[in-house]
């Protein structure tokens, strides 16, 4: 059986707790293929509902492109900064949300619902476990970049049919991800809406239960 | 800023590598607390949209109360069985689908879609966002599962209402994933579905795409 040691242990540890959302960091050195190459196949390795595998993964380098999905961000973040109100709008608009443009790749996530046929494993009571296979997916290459020192940053304030006209993505696919991924100046030592005031950590026992969800006790 | 040496990249994809998802291998014995304490730290870091936290974990130790998702996972296979047709209808039925009541603990992962409020940060476009990050600490746990040499299995073939009923879950709660938990006797070289030859792994270069949908090339 292969053992995981101690010390591989501790590494992966250490990379769940330095992974960050960047945003603001990016720097514009191109990415290595090969590394772009390790975190598809690292990506691809992910859990999925009846081994579905339902994921793609376009890589986007293109600057016109680019700037459709910025376009796109730009529309439904003033959308949403008329949801906020007082402070946290104000707060809201002066949050750095992207790095679209910045970062040398993007890669989109998605979702073929139809991949296997219309039957899957595991899929007949839950039908939203093929999306949530691509969001395991799309942790373990955030996690995988981590470990490589790049930044990723997940853009969900766009619409998905911005992102399906800018990549020409079949209206049957649903786009799950749309991630910014770059070499970055440092990451924060915290993350930055913790570090903002927007919101605090939970504290860990507030959220486990034991056996009930009534009974908790402290860890 | 904080570095990921090369031999911990190796470590992470290690254990990217060989996840695997567990159902027939886990032995009886208990899991340290402290153990299962570092499991649910490293998934409460992982991303959430607009810092949102909306997880919960009901760690499951009593019988009874395996007892009960064991047979809401029976009445949903049998449901599923009825869906499949063929050869694929009886080799559905050999596999060995679940370690309810093998594993020594069950962790039920949880989605409070009002934890901070009605407008999130990052949700406002995509409503799924929180669902989504709770799917990230579900994969977090697992990889941090694998490193701590412990087999986790995805319990999906049950109802959302039998999980509630089960562990007194509140209606507005989503349960997004039961996970069984264990030492085991051996992960397996490869996914059991692949090795069973229900589907095969897609060549990476099928599913990835360059700027484009349309736009393939060799990797």
């Amino acid at each position: 059986m292969i053992k995981i040691t101690q010390e591989e242990k501790e590494a992966v540890y250490k990379t769940i707790y330095n992974r960050r959302d960047t945003r603001n960091e990016f720097k514009s050195d191109d990415i290595d293929d090969e590394v772009i190459a390790r975190l598809l196949k690292a990506a691809h390795h992910s859990p999925s509902v009846g081994y579905m595998q339902p994921w793609d993964f376009i890589v986007v380098k293109d600057k016109k492109i680019k700037q459709k999905i910025k376009d796109g961000f730009e529309i439904a973040h003033k959308e949403a900064a008329d949801m906020f109100e007082g402070n946290k709008k104000e707060m809201y608009k002066s949050l750095k949300l992207e790095g679209i443009l910045e970062a040398p790749i993007g890669i989109c996530v998605t979702c073929d619902r139809k991949r296997s046929g219309s039957v899957v494993i595991g899929r007949t009571a839950n039908q939203e476990m093929d999306l949530y296979s691509v969001v395991c997916a799309v942790q373990t290459m955030w996690l995988a970049a981590r470990a490589e020192n790049l930044g990723v940053g997940w853009v969900s304030i766009i619409h998905h049919e911005t992102i399906r006209e800018a990549l020409n993505i079949p209206n049957e696919i649903v786009p799950i991800a749309y991630l910014c991924i770059g070499h970055v100046t440092h990451f924060h030592e915290k993350p930055e809406l913790e570090e903002a005031g927007w919101l605090p950590r939970i504290p860990l026992e507030d959220i486990v239960h034991y056996d009930l969800w009534d009974i908790k006790k402290a860890l």
